[in-house]
């Protein structure tokens, strides 16, 4: 974060009494999980005969209505809309977090946010002033070395694992993603306005940031991972494909500059289309395109110039502009292309159905909130009964989505005056099938509202109480403590 | 407004170094303006033969997605939908203003709110330390004197002339109803969110606060307005039905409490829907539906648990939400029933639209923004090259529209950080035809570009070199400054 950022932490921090704090933050982790996560991966057992490789093509505060297919009327994306015609479209599908590090976390993980400490706002650059107070508050400021991302299992089970742009969950040894699984990597520490913005390969620059070229960031990123599927063709790999666009600042680049109807997001926008098409391009040509399961989506709702579509909120907020993002699954003899999915799912689902599409355990030693939907890609039901969201600075769980209504009780972290406008500061009930986000309906469903303020009341309880979701081996779980966590 | 608006202004008024502020402010008016108002009114024609009665009808921070029609799944408005299928919508009618007292004093002078000292913000209760901190600036609490109303004219002109409901600009002797026009007045001097709350009948108490009760208003102030049709059947008459709802506190009538499926909200809109309805079925009842000009609409956009539809920001933005209201306009004999204009279109244009269609003289020694619209609510274009928008804090101009393109500007004198979110406070070009402000699109016209931002630039100086929009008599006008204010 710039400037602004800092300032606004700043103004956040000094009003703010209510938040989030693990005893375990900012510290070093107890040795017993990293054992834990270590005798997991020992547990993997390495693939053996023809197996899906996976792809993950994730955008960058790009909203729910930047793309021709979801609406836009001035931005063209036709690659990514014919791209998505292969698979099931995600109408419904979220990310716990309206920024990006707390959405990135959960995708990887499996697991919302607060559980690998990654609740609270982005992860700072290591010497900025916004760093500095993070460490003030106790605030982790990089993805725990305890933690289990789906790079690290996918490796562990063979897979050449490759992530190709934007990481964001920490800048230092011990948080990069080379330590978390990826074998290789291509690209940059945190967003594109954070500085220095050093292009890495594997541990070393690349290219210096004052040489990176913000116009070729996409290019470049999708460069490398092609180069990585074509060297890959013949062995099951990962690759997260995670382009730092759009997400401001916006520099188009000179093949796109001034093309698009949409202005300069609309040309940062259709050069991502581009590239995009030039990743399907490549999978067909390498004939991967009937054995890879690909997701394409965004790590939270529309910034700087993105569009929420007919949403309300924007990037940051709780309400679904912030949370809700376009996605598509493609998985060739699985999903039936071209259909459309109105079943609420989230990002955390991610790890849990990779880990099941190819037969591999899931960890047992933590809460795993991400499900299984491989049954949702199909035309089946969601397998949640219930979506948690959280603040974007405090990290406190703020809304709960359950079916058609959502409940939103706002907590007092963020601004006062921002939140309190509209009545965005007042808990109410919404009817999401009927209705953006505007009228309260706490009146017409007295016993939607309860049953979902008691839910999320119940999550904020266990979430508090265990903020890392550890479950205690079989042997320790006399105290009902694991049934806890599990719930 | 309540103790949350006190805090939010005194933020502001910290932050603010750009506020716009008149040598004119918060003082007596000058001997003049009030002479050359009394002698416009002294020249003002009695009416003869038959003439068409007036009504206004205005809602209190509805929005632009509250009605059935306007695209609300959860509220149902059957009467207002079909009162309004009697008539022309507008579906790009504005407020000058995202809050109440400068739209107020806009829709009855014809002016921009700065010309009446009435941009920054609502008026506050006299006593209140809202009221005082507006006094410390220098800021006008209160219509000034010298301001015409269209019920001032209208009077004049020998019509019988009613308020009933809120008022909202000022609330101390010579800035009442009564001083602009009033003969009735039967209603509150502010929101139903400010105190005390008394009902007041001309200059009197009716009902002293205490005895309030708000779940009653909206049809009480129908009863009155329908006793004034009656008794006035025979004669021409000025009603402006100025509703308190949906303004919050949403407090339903029993009548309506729990019936709708847009929850408390939509308990209040219901009710306001039935009583609309039976001033509709008076008008009929009485045989004047065929001979009364109707205006319908709302001050601003949507608040607390309203709907912008799917414009984006809410009250108190420029930003679309904030600014554009549903409205329609019945004219039995010139308008065609169930027509839609998508010509923009602003309620500075009421007071020159009706002198115009009575044959009465507009002032000559102050500036009317306000143009006659009679051809665009009949399938005409409209009369306006441009039309402006004002920040509702410190009242500056933000925005502009021009046709299909809107350029935003945003001044600081609002929250920095609820302002930065989104892009919210940077320049851009918005093209409104096929985007809900969400793609700047300046490089792709950057001639409509320019031009707006030049046509603001000049519109600033204008306001701010001729505050109130004062016009030399014809001897006095050698400087030019006579055409710089008509510009």
């Amino acid at each position: 974060m710039p400037a602004d950022g800092t300032a606004e932490l700043s103004v956040t921090l000094q009003n703010n009494t209510l938040l989030h704090r693990s005893a375990e933050l900012n510290g070093e982790p107890a040795p017993e999980h990293l054992a834990q996560k270590a005798a997991y991966l020992d547990s993997i057992p390495k693939i053996e005969g023809k197996t899906p490789n996976v792809v993950i093509i994730l955008f960058d505060d790009l909203g729910y209505g930047d793309f021709s297919s979801f609406g836009n009327k001035l931005v063209k994306t036709p690659n990514i809309d014919a791209f998505a015609s292969q698979g099931v479209r995600l109408n419904q599908f979220y990310s716990p977090s309206g920024v990006c590090s707390p959405s990135r976390a959960a995708m990887l993980t499996g697991r919302y946010p607060t559980r690998a400490d990654a609740g609270n706002h982005v992860f700072m650059e290591t010497g900025s002033e916004a760093a500095e107070l993070r460490r003030s508050r106790g605030w982790a400021n990089g993805l725990p070395a305890d933690e289990i991302s789906l790079a690290d299992v996918l490796q562990t089970a063979g897979y050449r694992t490759g992530l190709f742009g934007k990481w964001h969950l920490g800048d230092l040894p011990g948080h990069l993603p080379t330590d978390f699984g990826f074998q290789d990597f291509f690209g940059v520490h945190y967003a594109n306005n954070m500085k220095p913005l050093h292009l890495w390969r594997g541990t070393t620059i690349d290219t210096p940031a004052d040489k990176v070229d913000q116009a070729t960031l996409t290019e470049r990123i999708t460069d490398e991972a092609v180069g990585f599927l074509r060297e890959n063709k013949d062995r099951p790999f990962f690759a997260f494909v995670s382009y730092t666009a759009p997400h401001q600042p916006h520099v188009p680049n000179p093949k796109h500059k001034g093309v698009s109807d949409g202005g300069t997001y609309g040309d940062v926008m259709e050069d991502l289309d581009t590239n995009v098409g030039r990743l399907q391009a490549a999978l067909r040509e390498l004939k991967l395109d009937d054995n890879t399961i690909i997701l394409v989506t965004s790590d939270n709702g529309g910034d700087f110039l993105g569009s929420s579509g007919d949403l309300r909120g924007r990037k940051g907020d709780t309400f679904e502009g912030g949370t809700r993002v376009p996605a598509f699954f493609i998985w060739p003899g699985h999903v039936t292309p071209n259909t459309v999915s109105e079943e609420m799912a989230m990002n955390i689902d991610l790890f849990p159905t990779v880990l099941s599409a190819l037969n591999l355990p899931l960890p047992q030693d933590r809460v795993i909130d991400g499900k299984d939907i491989a049954a949702l890609l199909t035309g089946g039901k969601t397998p949640h009964d219930f979506l948690y969201f959280l603040t974007s600075w405090g990290g406190q769980y703020e809304a709960i989505r359950g079916g058609t209504f959502k409940y939103r009780d706002p907590v007092t972290d963020d601004n006062l005056i921002a939140r309190q406008r509209g009545g965005g500061g007042r808990a109410a009930l919404y009817d999401l099938a009927r209705d953006n986000e505007t009228h309260d309906v706490t009146v017409r469903h007295p016993a939607e509202q309860k049953e979902l303020a008691q839910q999320l009341d119940r999550f904020r309880q266990e979430t508090a109480s265990n903020v890392r979701g550890w479950i205690p081996a079989p042997a320790e779980a006399s105290t009902g403590a694991a049934d806890a966590a599990h719930r």
